[in-house]
């Protein structure tokens, strides 16, 4: 049993990755941290509170967290992302709105608490590094915690998605993801490398709609939205829930050992990369996934239609 | 046996590549094809001739090629390749002038030759691409060649060196390595990410000193010029050397299949890197070494001092 934090900016892939290890057996999924990125932090947690609605987990908490970058007071989401996950996060699907509401305590403390608690826990983060960096940054002692990072972003080996060198998520806040990977806590980075060698198909969505949910119903046009959207064909890529993957199922990925750093000044600001001046260290607290097993991945995400199914 | 060409623009690490292939009983050496970069390349094809017949090779054959890269009119060595590779590209080290002269076909024509001669052949270039694009482009049918190529270039998970994005060979001609990594040849990368990760060192130096031989004394000298002008402590990288152990030894390495492309234009002319736009192919032709035994690099490399020794 894997004990989980996920620290998402709920749009499409972050509902996909959510419902996933909701729906996953060998989780224990102990909350869900909100922060800024493909939506507003208050609009991505509605929808994580939604979407653990639909999937019947209504008693996982969730935790709003950073407004906006660590360098930044205020945000608003890109238009990439508004057409990429819609106005409202999922692919302008109307999800229903769920009875729980947003925990008082602050995302950054709720990881400061379970991080005191519990040394054998993985936090994914599948937006900006802002709130894991914030805490951190209030819990400097936490940098010694043995548990697990897994951030989905960066792109090592491959071009990135917003310039010719930096991915969405870390180009959001190059400092917070700068922090994390020099923290010294053991960091797995699932970036554009790995995230679209998997692929979410049409035939996926046309298999939810066909349980006749309304789970089902709206979880196919939200990933029909996002996958006209993003590649426009009959597939797109499996960003966030890769990462969840990863976290559960590290050997379907190669990952290689390299100390991590991210650029913060000039025209590759938000690049990750390895940094030479540690590569001879012998056992890099950082690692970056370079290629995975797809198909692997692709069958884990079988258990969200598995559900659609046995609730019809 | 394994039939090899060395593509070498030859300053102090292809003096050491050259001399392990010379001395390694496991390679067949066809020949030595000149380029420009650490040095000019007539002044790189006479320290090939040099160094081989130090190694009591002089039955190996050396060609001369490209003078410059394709997109420029001539060629003057960099000043920091003057600093590192010193003035004469063995390390101010004046090696015995070679007997053998440089043959009269030219580099790109023997490449030609022995690729049609010969399809169980590796090809291994430790500076520009430009003679085996050169010969790509007279010949174009030779790109379905079966053979492989080994390419000492490129940078794709850690900076480069003479820019954040660029390595030094890939950078003297990005439109040659551009042809040769989208030919459709079979390519390895074997570029920074690896060759930093191995190391020669001032013992190995002092060990070829010792043996007292004037062959193993130039080495020396030439690699502790070496080592003060690139690390500058007790230790330097293993560029080209590294990709020669590719060529017979690739279980040594973690090589990554990936779709390798290099950018032409912009901040990051030079930068080799996955293109997204083949990330599922599922045989890409090239591939990246992104990992090493560095350990077993550097045993292989020991056959250089085992000659000093056997000829003292």
């Amino acid at each position: 049993m894997l004990n989980l934090i996920l620290d998402l900016d709920t749009g499409v892939d972050d509902s996909i990755a959510l419902s996933y290890a909701a729906l996953n057996p060998e989780v224990n999924l102990l909350g869900v941290t909100g922060t800024f990125g493909n939506v507003t932090t208050d609009m991505g947690a509605r929808n994580a509170l939604a979407v653990l609605a639909m999937m019947g987990r209504s008693d996982v908490p969730v935790f709003e967290g950073a407004y906006h970058s660590l360098t930044t007071e205020s945000f608003s989401p890109h238009d990439v992302s508004v057409r990429i996950h819609g106005r409202n996060g999922t692919g302008n699907v109307v999800f229903p709105a769920a009875e729980r509401s947003v925990e008082k305590e602050a995302a950054s403390d709720f990881l400061i608490r379970m991080m005191r608690q519990n040394e054998d826990m993985v936090i994914v983060t599948t937006g900006p590094s802002t709130n894991l960096a914030s805490a951190l940054m209030k819990a400097p002692e936490l940098s010694s915690w043995k548990g697990r990072v897994v951030i989905m972003g960066g792109a090592l080996t491959v071009r990135g998605n917003v310039s010719h060198f930096a991915e969405a998520n870390i180009s959001q806040d190059p400092e917070a993801a700068k922090i994390v990977f020099e923290s010294g806590l053991d960091v797995t980075m699932v970036g554009l490398d790995v995230t679209m060698r998997s692929r979410l198909r049409k035939s996926d969505a046309q298999a939810w709609r066909a349980t006749g949910t309304e789970a089902g119903k709206a979880f196919a046009g939200m990933l029909e939205h996002y996958i006209l959207n993003t590649i426009g064909g009959d597939d797109t890529y499996v960003h966030d829930p890769s990462a969840v993957v990863c976290a559960l199922h590290p050997e379907y990925f190669s990952l290689l050992p390299l100390a991590l750093t991210v650029e913060l000044d000039g025209a590759d600001r938000g690049r990750t990369v390895g940094d030479e001046s540690r590569i001879l260290e012998k056992a890099p607290k950082t690692r970056a996934a370079v290629n995975v097993d797809s198909g692997k991945v692709e069958k884990e995400l079988k258990i969200i239609g598995e559900y659609f199914t046995r609730i019809s």
